[in-house]
Order: C-alpha cells, then sequence, then structure tokens
C-alpha cells in the first residue's frame, strides 16, 4: 500500500527506493524460478496454478520484543520462527504448502535482508516458496506471514471433530522451545540443540498428513502449548479429556512442557489409534506418543486423575 | 503466533482473554456463514472449496500514522482502506475475490472492534469473505491483508506484457483520493465526496475482468500514481510510452492526478482498443479513458512531447 506523504512529486532516485529494495529482497526470497503457469515475486499478485484440491491458508504476525527477543536472537531467527510458525498451521490441517506471501514491517535501519533470509531459510526447509510480499515503515520489526496449502477436497483436519472415546497423541516431546528460551536467557549458545528449538521450529507438515490419511478426528498444533491448546481443542469439539502422560523432553522441565509452548508437535484425537500409528511408520515417521483419552462430559478435564485448568503463555494483543 | 513471556502458566482469565476478543472480532468479521464444505474463522487454518482456475493472491500491509493519518481520519477508515487496497491487486490481475486474511497489530487500548469493522465493511462491499487472521501487541496500528481470488487458468493479466504499438487507457479520472487529502488536511468533513474517496477507495473488480476477457495485454492498479505506475508497466515490459492525456478528476489538480496515488484505477495496455471497449460496454462500465501509446523505445517517456520521469508518492521503507 502507498505512503500517505506529502504529494506530489519526488525525485527519481527517492520514489525508485523502494523498487531497488524490492529488487535485493526479492532475490532473497525467490530460491527458485516459479514453475511454468505459475508467476511469483514482481506482480500486483502472485498466481499459483493447479490446486489438488481445497485450498488451505493461515496468517500469524510476528513482533520482533513480543514474539522473539531480538535482543538474545538474531533477526533472521524473527523471520524463520514466522514463517515456520505459519507453515505449521498447513501441518495442523493436514496440508501441504504451496506458497508462502510475507508482510514486512520495520524501523528505519533494520537489515531487512537479513530478516528475509531468515524467512527464504525457512521457506526452503519446508518447501513453500515465497510468491509475493510488501514492505513498510513501522516502529517495531514485524512480519506477517500468510501460507497457502492444498488438501484433498474436504480432507482438512479440524480441531472441532474429537469424540468420545478418541485416544489422544501427540508427535514428539514437549517443552523443547521452552527450555532454550530459559538456556539462551542463561547465556547458552545459538547453536545448542534446545535453542535451535526454539529459534528454528520444525512444521511438523508429515505428520499432518500421515495423521490425515491415518483417520485422525481432529487436529491442532501445539503453538500455546498442551496446556491450553488441549482445552481448545475439546471446547472446540465440546467434549473433555483425561491426560495421562506428559511427555518431557530432555533438559525441559514438566511446566515447560505442559505450558511453555511454541514446540509445533500436532496434538491428535483418534477413534483408531493402531490406524494411526500404522500410518506414521509406512511414512518413516517417529511413533506418536499416546498422552491420554477424550471423555464425553466436557466438564472432565484432568491429568493423572486432578482437575487441569488451561494453562498457557501469555499472548498480549 | 504465541507471545514469548514468561512461561509457564497464568491465571485461568487471563490465558483465556486472546480467545475472547477473538470471539468478538470473528463475530464482526464472519458476515455470513462459510459455504458448504469451507471452514472460515476458527481453526488452526481456513479452508476455501472449488477455486475456479489458478489461485491469485496478493499481501499489502497499512500502517496507522504512515499510510493513514489516524488523527484526521478514524481507525475503521484504516481497515477499510487496508482491505480495500488489497484486493485492489486482484482487480489489477482481472481476478475474482474468493477470501482474506487479516493480521493485526495494536497497542493496548486500541479498538480493535473498530478496527475490524472497517475491514469487514470493506469486505462486505467487495464480495471478499474474511476467513481468518490473527491478533498481536505492537507498538504502531497496522494491518496486514492477504487476499484471494481466482481466474481461469492462465489467464490472469500482467504487468509485463505491454507491447509497442498498445494503446493505454485508465479506468477513471484521476487525482480524487490526493485531492481528498489535501481537503482533510483543510478540515473538510469526512463525508465529502473526494475525502471519502481517500478513506474508501473503490477496487476495480468489475473493469479488471472486462478488461481479461476484452483482450489486455497488460494491468496495473494506479496504488502509487501514474507518474510512476505507468513506468513501472514500461519497466516490466521492456517498452516505453507516449502519454497524451491526464484525466484530471473534478476538484483534483493536474499534480495530483499524476503523483497523487492511492486512486486504484486501473491501468491497461491492449493492442485492440474497440474490444476493450465492447467488453466494458457489455459489462454496463463506464467507458475506459485512452491517455497514450506504448512505443518500442524503451527510452522514449514523454508527456505531450516532453520527457515525463517516474513521479509519485513516498513509500518509507
Amino acid at each position: 500500500m502507498p505512503a500517505t506523504s506529502d504529494p506530489p512529486t519526488q525525485p527519481r532516485d527517492f520514489v525508485r527506493r523502494e523498487d531497488d529494495i524490492l529488487e535485493r529482497i526479492a532475490a532473497i526470497v525467490s530460491g527458485r524460478t516459479a514453475p511454468r503457469g505459475e508467476l511469483h515475486v514482481g506482480d500486483d499478485a502472485a498466481v499459483l496454478a493447479g490446486f489438488d484440491g481445497d485450498v488451505i491458508v493461515s496468517t500469524d504476525m510476528a513482533v520482533g520484543g513480543v514474539h522473539l527477543d531480538l535482543d538474545r536472537f538474531p533477526l533472521d531467527d524473527l523471520g524463520y520462527k514466522a514463517v515456520a510458525a505459519a507453515i505449521s498451521d498447513l501441518a495442523a490441517m493436514g496440508a501441504s504448502p504451496r506458497g508462502a506471501v510475507v508482510s514486512v514491517g520495520s524501523p528505519r535501519g533494520t537489515d531487512l535482508e537479513r530478516l528475509h533470509r531468515g524467512m527464504a531459510e525457512a521457506a526452503a526447509v519446508l518447501a513453500c516458496p515465497i510468491v509475493g510480499g510488501d514492505l513498510s515503515a513501522a516502529s517495531d520489526v514485524l512480519v506477517a506471514v500468510t501460507v497457502l496449502g492444498e488438501a484433498p477436497r474436504g480432507s482438512a483436519v479440524r480441531r472441532d471433530g474429537a469424540r468420545a472415546g478418541d485416544e489422544l497423541f501427540v508427535t514428539g516431546p514437549l517443552g523443547r522451545a521452552a527450555a532454550g528460551l530459559r538456556r539462551r536467557r542463561g547465556g547458552v549458545a545459538l547453536e545448542d540443540e534446545l535453542v535451535t528449538a526454539h529459534r528454528r521450529p520444525v512444521a511438523r507438515l508429515a505428520e499432518g498428513r500421515a495423521a490425515r490419511t491415518g483417520g485422525a478426528h481432529a487436529m491442532m498444533d501445539l503453538s500455546d502449548g498442551l496446556g491450553i491448546d488441549l482445552h481448545r481443542m475439546c471446547d472446540a469439539s465440546k467434549v473433555g479429556f483425561e491426560l495421562a502422560e506428559v511427555p518431557v523432553a530432555g533438559g525441559a522441565t514438566v511446566d515447560e512442557a505442559l505450558g511453555g509452548g511454541e514446540d509445533y508437535e500436532l496434538l491428535i484425537a483418534t477413534g483408531d489409534g493402531a490406524h494411526l500409528l500404522e500410518a506414521f511408520l509406512a511414512a518413516g515417521l517417529a511413533r506418536p506418543i499416546r498422552i491420554g483419552r477424550v471423555v464425553a462430559d466436557e466438564a472432565v478435564r484432568t491429568w493423572r486423575g486432578e482437575p487441569l485448568g488451561p494453562t498457557g503463555w501469555q499472548h498480549p494483543i
């Protein structure tokens, strides 16, 4: 969107400035040539061709200082996290990514190329090309990422389909991202495995597709932590839960596993746990971890038999 | 994306706060029930079904104080402008809108419901349902809008297709938005016709489709002003132009028409002006205005025979 300054005219070099920066950034994010019949960065809009089934879309905003501590993490990590978190929403539907568009706001002097390199790295790792974007002046460094994915018609796995008697699974041990943040605050290097889990999260795309083909009734990604997201799934599905196990990752605490968030593992409810395991094994994926079961009474929300209220991370809005 | 605060636990009321606000906002933006087979606000991602041909996608960010003067315009105008500007990018491809997702950043105390009402109004006027969103704390009030549209396979009109000999058209007189901003700064009421053109722009969707079916070679929307956008089209197409007429809207100056921007009229290059006019008339649209022609020599960029360098609005990035 054009900025409202004093019209009407600026010297030639000035009005060309945005175009120049856009060209440099386009070169960073355009990791591959657009396939035949598609059009990526550079026009009013991008063109994506031949969607297989439904179009799945999600948007996610990451703000420096809110979603990532820019005194402790470099700018490319903000870009990486923003793209990976958005793509995780596609994983949570059982969808495959097709493309992302990124709107970036930043104060003067921000290293926009570094920020976009982080986005391009996540896009490459997760095979989701960045096909368009916008830049604006803003007081914070921030990124709004919208991802488009595809899933066979009518097959996307919603969060409101959990039924009484379903088994509950997660795709991996929890608390790694929160433990990594704690370690980074204690001075641990960026390369540390848990710190890396915080700044370079993995979107569980293959696991999401395996859960979809493996008959999952409901699914969501654990962006805010099992302690709040399990309530959200059960609220949407109008059911309760009996949580038996909270799988704690090595180096993390139980509190971090339950309330930490940002692990981006998937939470899955299914009526046929054996079928789910089969689909994961057939895809060469690690076994999902059984954590409990769904019950009909919406008021029943327990962990090892004790009531468990929602616990999760703060969302300043 | 969840915010990085101190894990792990918050009292129940606190962690539910975002969900409550999201519910109120979802009620504002969900102007209609999702069609059968679709899923809009409320899950990890939205599901849009049955795209006709290619998926067209564009993202656009609007920041309070940068793109709209919030001392002179209410917050709902920022939401309206952001959504209309993004949808205009679909018009510029000849596409039809299918849905929008909106990421909003704001400082504490922002009237988020008013901001979203403005977005919902634009979405209703332009028949583009808001199907998802995200909220975050930020220092500015800002909106990143991503729009999804559809166009028959391979038919989207790009900006790089202008050819020597093409006639150039615009879909209406120019300078209304810049004149409206000038008038508002002079104390004119929000309801004034030109002020309204600034705060409530129209995306030329029907005109874009008519240009596509009417054989346009190249098209873009005049978001930054004819004086810069005509250069952009000719840069992309590797051609020059001879601009004959700049159609100035009533109440606007020539400078505002040439350099003002934000009119969101469409700029069209076509090899068959008669066919284009026919398509517009058949669709019941106003005649596009012929403004000049495309020439082979990329260095020729003239207005009434005098050289015309790029002139347009400032983009602080």
